[in-house]
């Protein structure tokens, strides 16, 4: 059996990383695909800088996460042979990311569009090859393969963060689109008339379904009165209130709160069955941020699925579940990909 | 070479029925892919039906067209051998049609639900074979393998009727989805507050871009006093005006006319944006009985595509052109599935 760390470790081992919106965060997954270690950086701030900038200092936070891996997978040991390094590595970013691994689109990163990733990476760690992928697209892989959606087909998975991300495998295979952006989910207009979105449009599925929506229909909600408590809470200023004050308030019992979540809730249903005529998923799986309070919303959404899906009980029950890995997932996916020297289709 | 008809003909032929709203369309297509000949049969009316009666009628309807088929594929000759009949058939059906060929749910035709095409027409056929698909399932498959669609990995088809059929080819092959209803596209809903839909949901995005669609627009601005001269033409009640009144008008240069056409070439451009989210096509094709007056509304719809679909100019243009096989699309792909022996997924 090959000794998982130490020389001659490094056989099988893959590495997958994930540039968040916060952190940058690495795994090392040994050939069974036991997480062996991880590692992790912030994300440099984006706010200001040129697109050069930010590409530059976000790629040596990715080159010093591979840092931190490649020394965990190095330890110190009786014999001088180094240890084996995985020489491709899996990189999940965020936005439409092209088959060159070139960011096209991201709406809450214009500054960004344009970015080379692949350039970028492979001029910081010149003796590696790179899978670079959707984050979300990623996170899909992984739960088909290891997690919550394991022995399905047809599986549509959500992540509901700040925004909304998706991905999809359709026939047993991850599907990525005809340029890389299948699952840009979250900007299907569920409203022309809704508020705006930062991606230009209005009455985006991610203005109501996710993190940012709770804060959007919360302050509403507040403004109109309906939120006495949480508003008290956020120092008597409708305008400050944010999602997480909602929660809070909500695990703590207030049933006004509580009905600002499963208008969420509402919308993540509503925004699935719309997802349904298309895909037609037989498993929908719900990963992000926001999943952590599922208790508060996740019936809501599954009572809206039910019944606004087109044809409704005529048509087969489809499990709709908490994503087995948490934060962790698209950095599983993308070193699957990178032991497999790039995605399966 | 086998000869197409007479004695040892049939050698290659395959047959694909369509199951349309007014008509049962077949053809026979040739080795080499060519529609040798055709034959149909009025759809049996639905209505005051019940499903039993619904579903002998049309599957006789479909016994008779079959019987068509043979006759022309059994011409006389000199010969006293019988034509090779081709064992196998593909049958498109609308709706949502399971895997064991049952209609599970048609907004359209809700006397219908729980129908098995399978066992009807094996019972009127019991020599025969039958690969039974939903039919935009099928007409997307002939317009990849034949038609507009030829060379594209990920394809879009959106037909424009009395309501909106879709499918879609991903990564090379047409996708159906973990039950068989995937490309249900017509009822996405793009309005929770819009018009009812037959489906039992609101706003659904048939509602606007489609025939149906293009009726209700037209009457809601006729009702509004923004349509008089059509108004007019269908004998002054604006409830009574149709969708084929506003295309002969617009046709014969009526702006007004022209307005509300353009108006659901946007909402269909619309739609198709908010596909592209989801699934990434590389080519979208247009089918229905509303390609017919494209000149009136394509340019609307690609405008309206190419100003809301996400990342806008930044990602690669899509060319959205009309279907090249028209009212013969599903059963031309019915008939390239029932060569195969089936689906190729």
């Amino acid at each position: 059996m090959t000794p998982e760390v130490g020389p001659s470790a490094g056989a099988g081992v893959a590495y997958g990383i994930d540039i968040g919106g916060t952190k940058v965060l690495g795994v090392a997954l040994g050939a069974s695909d036991r997480i062996l270690f991880t590692a992790r950086r912030p994300t440099p701030a984006a706010a200001s800088n040129t697109t050069d900038s930010i590409g530059r200092s976000v790629a040596q936070a990715v080159a010093d996460v591979v840092a931190q891996l490649d020394a965990q997978l190095d330890r110190p040991t009786d014999s001088a042979a180094a240890p084996q390094l995985p020489p491709v590595i899996g990189v999940g970013a965020p936005g439409m990311v092209d088959r060159a691994g070139r960011l096209r689109f991201s709406p809450n990163l214009p500054q960004a569009h344009g970015l080379n990733w692949h350039e970028l990476l492979s001029e910081r760690l010149p003796e590696r090859h790179f899978v670079i992928e959707n984050d979300a697209n990623f996170a899909t892989l992984a739960e088909h393969r290891l997690g919550a959606a394991q022995g399905y087909s047809h599986v549509l998975m959500v992540t509901l963060g700040t925004g909304i991300g998706g991905g999809a495998i359709v026939d047993g295979r991850l599907s990525v689109g005809g340029h890389g952006y299948a699952g840009e989910i979250g900007h299907m207009v569920v409203d022309p008339a809704g508020p705006p979105c930062p991606c230009g449009r209005r009455g985006c599925w991610e203005r109501y379904a996710s993190g940012g929506g709770l804060g959007l229909l919360a302050r509403e909600a507040a403004m109109a009165g309906r939120l006495p408590a949480v508003t008290a809470l956020a120092g008597g200023d409708p305008e400050s209130v944010r999602g997480e004050d909602v929660t809070a308030a909500a695990m703590a019992g207030d049933a006004d709160a509580k009905q600002v979540i499963e208008q969420v809730g509402w919308w993540v249903g509503f925004g699935l069955a719309n997802l349904a005529c298309v895909l037609d998923p037989s498993c929908i799986i719900l990963g992000g941020g926001l999943i952590a309070a599922a208790d508060l919303w996740l019936s809501a959404t599954r009572a809206a699925y039910a019944e606004l899906v087109e044809g409704g009980s005529l048509r087969e029950p489809v499990p709709i579940v908490p994503a087995a890995f948490g934060e962790q997932a698209g950095a599983v996916g993308a070193a699957l990909a990178a032991r497999h020297g790039g995605l399966w289709s």
